[in-house]
């Protein structure tokens, strides 16, 4: 059984191809190395039942020529598209980055579904999805749905094309929707950046925002979990979840102090006056996860102070 | 004060724009005359505050080249994007279509506000997006959205788009969720394909689905009241609004009966055995339009059955 994970080389990609190969699955592994790294996979390259292609998904041609090859010596069963571009911030200011690297790669990888009969596709959804709710308890039947990044925006894009694909030709559709996550190898994010700037100067700090946005994360073998769950207990047709801990985040300033004492000098964090980090950063949110514990999930999903604690602890 | 209006030929934005002419307003109209037809704006043509542009909107550069001349000569204030694929069915079959027409065309004109400082975007949604919500009466926070058409796939992704647009650099977005409009001049719809069957040969009338889907119909009158209505009483911010009739719909095979009526000569009506006439088709659904009726909005909306009456009518 062959499947195909695209993102290959980041965080999520990287876990779920190492848990499949593990299992004896074929795996197939797309990525077009902007923000995944070889080097996250490397471990995977010398297994018999891995394979890497490096491949821009935006590309419909060279991506129709990859198919048809693969489609030739494998029967593909499933497609988890994880290939997205993951920075937030960068996106608001140039709609074409998401456009082109998060709804595009998708909408492209679902004529792939169609052209070579693959009737199988999961996809990484957001809770940027969502917009800002305020104080809503977001649900999976939520609404409106007012993103305020292109990330949310290409992310729901994506849903909805997925969502009429599975009317005309996918047989089954997962998607599911999750808060930051964070693990090893990490490829970008909050943490990622603070470890970047700290490793380069481990005397400052510099915060994008007051410090006080809430930020919900989980931890990677959650979210594994999760997902592969879901994909035993769900039969045919479109399912949509949401996955993350249930507490309401933690504060970038508390995440700041925990990156200072683990990797500082007498650092000194400094914040920004404005309340968003940027455009599109959703100042807090509250996850409603109940669709998943009934369909009888019963793993106790780490909140978000236990996942950056072991993040910061598998990254030092 | 200049607006631009876009698929300028069609039903909804011929009419718009002779309002909107008629009231003084300087009207740069577009339209790539794809669906819509130079002949339903010749009374507009003449007149000296409308101008007529041809252009696909899918095409960027273009589109670029053509704001640069416009903005040169006027103080755009808003553009009101009418221009759509309105072949439900065919965009199904081809997800291409629905991409192009629909989402690439309001994604592109999104940028342009973004690049020549429009500031107001008004957008022709559907009742699409909600997908088959079942019994749901639905509201503009209905959910979940999975539109089973790419023509609702691509409406959803618009309005997502948007959304972000107006956390980055719009003032003021205002998303129509209607139904089925019809009036004259018809460009699309059953009414259209049955008008023109029947015009081909008055003794037969092949209709597809069984007959016994129900759809909602409003007349482009009323839809025009409720825009203008929300446009002036709505404060900057992104407003969404479903607009139609309280009923829920009137039979395929009612219409049908009406068109062989009218136009027929001892017309057979035939159906097909299936319920949908097309992937994508909805069945039936159920409007809640309370929001409008709380904003103020007195005028009654025809229903389903007087929209209809009316546009064979006016057909004649």
């Amino acid at each position: 059984m062959t499947i195909i994970i695209t993102g290959v080389a980041g965080l999520i990609g990287s876990n779920l191809s190492t848990e499949m190969v593990n299992k004896g699955y074929r795996v197939i592994g797309i990525d077009n190395l902007k923000l995944g790294k070889l080097h996250n996979i490397k471990h995977l390259i010398k297994k018999k039942n891995f394979i890497f292609k490096k491949i821009n998904l935006e590309n419909f041609e060279n991506l129709k020529k990859l198919f048809k090859n693969i489609i030739r010596k494998n029967k593909v069963s499933v497609i988890w598209h994880f290939a997205a571009n993951s920075d937030i911030q960068k996106g608001s200011k140039n709609f074409d980055i998401d456009y082109q690297d998060t709804f595009l790669t998708t909408f492209n990888l679902i004529k792939i579904c169609r052209i070579y009969s693959i009737n199988k596709f999961y996809f990484a959804s957001s809770s940027a999805i969502y917009g800002d709710l305020k104080n809503l308890k977001l649900k999976e039947d939520s609404g409106p749905l007012l993103p305020i990044s292109a990330y949310g925006s290409s992310k729901l894009s994506a849903e909805a094309f997925i969502s009429c694909a599975k009317e005309s030709f996918l047989k089954k559709a997962l998607i599911f929707r999750f808060p930051n996550v964070v693990g090893r190898p990490l490829t970008h994010g909050v943490i990622f950046d603070f470890l970047k700037k700290i490793k380069q100067d481990p005397r400052k700090l510099n915060v994008l925002g007051n410090g006080k946005q809430k930020k919900i994360y989980m931890h990677v073998s959650d979210l594994l979990d999760a997902m592969l769950f879901i994909e035993r207990k769900t039969k045919n047709g479109i399912h949509i979840f949401n996955i993350g801990p249930k507490d309401k985040g933690i504060f970038v300033k508390d995440i700041a102090n925990k990156i200072a004492i683990h990797f500082g000098k007498n650092t000194k964090i400094n914040y920004e006056k404005k309340k968003q980090g940027w455009v599109g950063d959703i100042p807090s949110f509250h996850y409603n996860t109940s669709k998943l514990l009934r369909l009888g999930f019963k793993k106790k999903i780490s909140n978000s102070d236990q996942a950056i604690n072991r993040c910061i602890s598998e990254n030092k």
